[in-house]
């Protein structure tokens, strides 16, 4: 097996709100209303064309303040043990985020989403769009997820959402890196 | 901005039929009853505990076999060119893939799934369990995905897929990398 290391370089970085790992939301589902904005380097801001069509679009980056590596996680949602694949919990061993966010609007390099649940100053790995062709799954079974207090998890997923996420989107109240 | 380089390492290789990019399906949905197999380094074994309980997993890789980056491309649906963002085609900047894929078993450090659209030896990142509370988006715009004669799509996301692809799962039909 070919072990060989895998060097990727950011696209861009994700501004948000968040700048505490503990009061970010830990997914967007969490992080309803909170603005974000992704800022791509110019050099790949052609490679946004039509993107805009898209309601919701994937976020990967790289979870730059994530914890060392860990196999076996408390995750936020549950006080129970799960293995690092089950969960989607930061401290991975690549550790890679993912994220659906929902796109108001392209201008340029710059993206201004909604939803986010990332830390502000997150550098970005890729863009995708979400199609509802390629990533709806209907019945899907959601091992420990199904098992869960809808009112705790709510709590829980919230993290004490910083009350800047119930605002409008202003790029003023984001800092440049 | 930071662009300092990021470095991953495999942490396991994914198995298929699919041993030639131009036969292989563009994605999971294209795919159906394609089987596959995953092989994790045994050293990240421990962190699949509780997976099993998921009927789908996402799947990141590294494209190892994609095209240098492009911004612009026509994707394998349509004639029609898109900013390398605005789908899902191989040669990003940042060649990481994403697949969801049925689970089917676990044994040990080997995931046995089904509906895989990825090229055999196919070096893996990441996998994420796939949850209908953060994942299942309702009502999404889906670009010039929405605009697609379905028959053409089928034709065209399929590939002329291997025959082997409608066979029954077996670990001897992949080679061992």
């Amino acid at each position: 097996m070919n072990i060989a290391d895998i060097v990727y370089r950011p696209i861009g970085v994700i501004h948000s709100a968040h700048t505490r790992a503990e009061q970010t939301p830990i997914q967007p589902v969490f992080a309803e209303g909170c603005p974000g904005r992704v800022d791509l380097l110019p050099e790949f801001a052609a490679g946004l064309k039509d993107l805009e069509g898209f309601s919701h679009i994937y976020l990967l980056y790289h979870l730059h303040r994530a914890p060392p590596p860990r196999l076996l996680v408390m995750p936020f949602l549950q006080d129970v043990e799960h293995g690092i694949f089950a969960t989607r919990t930061p401290c991975r061993p690549n550790p890679i985020g993912m994220s659906i966010v929902r796109l108001l609007r392209v201008n340029g390099g710059t993206l201004e989403v909604e939803g986010i649940d990332v830390l502000d100053g997150t550098p970005l790995l890729d863009i995708k769009p979400y199609a509802a062709r390629f990533d709806h799954i209907v019945s899907a079974r959601n091992g420990w997820l199904d098992g869960l207090d809808e009112a705790d998890a709510q709590a829980r997923g919230r993290r004490q959402t910083a009350s800047s996420c119930s605002t409008s989107l202003s790029t003023n109240q984001f800092g440049d890196s």
